[in-house]
């Protein structure tokens, strides 16, 4: 049977795991569509390219010919932090939920196909349930069982409180699974225990178990700390095309292979293709270009794309940044390094008292654009072209 | 303050521990009626002395002009166990709710002042809480406070399992305490974490917190385990009257001042006045009496109690029973000693043939109630009287 060669070859790329893979074959076997389920936050839907690694996924499966269950979690959302102690988590309105709802939808629209997707929220099933049913579901597992997940032993042997309502949740995200018959739920490698509670309690109520599928989480431009806003090592998928192109174009060569596989929809015959043309010469920077156009097509539109490409380009010839410059990893001890010591440090100037005054003079660029403080503090993890007059150029990494 | 001396004196009268003394004195100094609630499972009504301990407590504070609460906890009971390990326990219907509940009252009333009391079902306010209301319940604690809990606490360390939904039932104990505004709550000296429960969640609730009075659990008939009906070692409440005397009389006379402590409405100085008696050479026997009159005329009435007495003493009348007779402690290895060697151990026969004829001929008594097989082994914990002949007694207790 090729088509069920082809369907986990493509389910396959880029997995964490696959719980069990018996069980996804059994499935694909059947050949009538799965219902895919993943799970979203109520809150923050603000989306960067590290939520999206599930959402491609996702529409693998819906390219297959499967049906995704996007579950909005907004049942938990509307109680907030019961226990009061986070004053960021307020308990939210049902007009807060359907507006993040529809910001949702118009992000991941971009790239799930509409026409396969259905959006259903556990309120629809939560608000119904009594205490005595959550009081039976509370009974299908055990304390032992609960304080085995990770985070949960971790908080419990180092003496950090535990509220029970903690326990709940994880049983709730398995019993959406019984109500939405989920044939797989997609979540990240952090979710897997939650992922499992659903095969558990499916069981239980006499349902084939859902396959479970963990997606690795993304690391951010760095190349090292996973994508997130709060370390500024982000795409976001709202983000201007110049922006996305200069940030994809920032990254390794070699976090450029992680990201294709995991961000693009290219087939991967394709990029190991790319790989050989590399090796037989070909520019990587051309390469990436191509990475960097599919993602903000995905996102804005290819016309946007192209022309994220040339402005990139010219950018570079307007200030006239040669193609291989010299570059550089300073060490910052504290965190960040000053202007004037990178400057001096990368060899552009014979002292800090000179670069600062070249900085005065507005002779000193990063990334094309003037810098005007001369106490600019640079963060470790930026790297950037560093441009000194006409003709100094260095690209300084800060490690 | 007379009134409130009196009202602590009787109030403290055979308590194991008040929580706290100062909250106590601080309501009984609002001279209102307090509701002092108490909870009951609604599965097994049929008492014996042991429960009545709590009862007799509720009874003197309606004696000081409060008020009673009783609650029927069938909320749970009409979950029943969820976890399915347990077919004895079976989901309750509303019917058996209420045949039980009928069953209670017409015990508890033999004791209680039924226009001082309200019967309240918790059903009445659990049954309309939603899965999100227990989950703000349930935030309000900890996983490690419910683990600091004794019973939870070897089980987890033992490795027994403990289900999710079990951390759940001691707050809506609690919970009930808030529904039903209570002052005070009682229960027996195993049900004090559940009954602090109570205290923080009124707090939080802000009420003044309940204060907690825990009772001591009785003992059973042989003085050191507690009274129940597995063990065999107790007295019903809806035991006859010639039962209840019988038992009362067996009693040791330590265990006797213990009882008129628990058990008897007398107040504490004529308890006090029957210890010199019987130093001055009454006869114990006879404040036997009274205990054993005093309750049975609780459960059944005067007339009855009186009877019984002159059942017991005729009893030991036509049996020619001494009143002096010797007693023995015989040893048993495996649980049970037969008859036959009772008799020759006990010294009443020369051996166990000579007892085996004795039976045969119908000459062997036990408690005055002839003895018709040879085989007739009796239990480890058996305190009974033989009789051989006419004029052969023994009193012998099996070890």
């Amino acid at each position: 049977m090729a088509g069920l060669e082809h369907a986990l070859e493509v389910i396959k790329r880029g997995t964490d795991e696959i719980l069990l893979e018996e069980g996804l074959i059994e499935k694909l076997k059947t050949n009538r569509p799965l219902i895919i389920k993943a799970g979203f936050d109520p809150t923050a839907p603000d989306l960067h390219l590290g939520h999206t690694v599930l959402i491609n996924k996702l529409r693998q499966f819906q390219d297959l010919g499967h049906k995704v269950h996007f579950l909005i979690g907004d049942f938990t959302g509307m109680i907030g932090d019961p226990t009061g102690k986070n004053v960021t988590r307020k308990p939210l309105t049902e007009e807060q939920v359907q507006e993040n709802a529809k910001t949702y939808k118009e992000q991941v629209f971009k790239i799930l196909d509409e026409s396969k997707t259905t959006v259903v929220f556990n309120s629809q099933w939560m608000t119904k349930m009594s205490a005595a049913d959550l009081i039976k579901l509370a009974s299908k597992q055990t304390v032992a069982r609960m304080l085995e997940r990770d985070d949960f032993n971790k908080r419990y042997t180092s003496g950090q409180p535990i509220a029970i309502h903690e326990f709940l949740y994880p049983l709730i995200q398995g019993y959406d699974s019984v109500m939405m018959e989920a044939d797989i739920e997609l979540g990240g490698t952090d979710q897997k225990f939650n992922l499992l509670m659903g095969r558990e309690l499916q069981k239980g109520n006499e349902q084939t178990p859902q396959v479970v599928i963990t997606m690795p989480i993304l690391e951010g431009l760095d190349g090292v700390q996973k994508m997130s806003k709060s370390l500024n090592n982000y795409i976001g998928v709202a983000d201007k095309p110049d922006d996305m192109f200069g940030k994809i174009m920032s990254i390794s060569d070699e976090l450029m292979w992680r990201y294709f596989e995991l961000l693009s929809f290219r087939p991967m015959h394709e990029i190991e293709q790319f790989k050989s043309d590399i090796n037989n010469g070909t520019n990587p920077r051309d390469i990436k270009f191509l990475l960097a156009k599919e993602i903000i097509s995905r996102f804005h539109d290819a016309n946007s794309a192209e022309k994220a490409q040339q402005n990139f380009i010219d950018r570079f010839k307007k200030g006239k940044i040669p193609e291989n410059i010299d570059e550089y990893e300073l060490k910052s001890s504290d965190g960040s390094l000053g202007i004037a010591y990178i400057i001096k440090d990368s060899g552009m100037t014979t002292g800090t008292s000179e670069a600062i005054r070249m900085i005065k003079q507005g002779a000193v660029k990063i990334d094309g654009e003037k810098v005007i403080d001369t106490k600019l503090m640079l963060a470790k993890g930026t790297t950037a072209v560093y441009q000194v007059g006409k003709r100094k150029f260095a690209k300084v990494s800060i490690v």
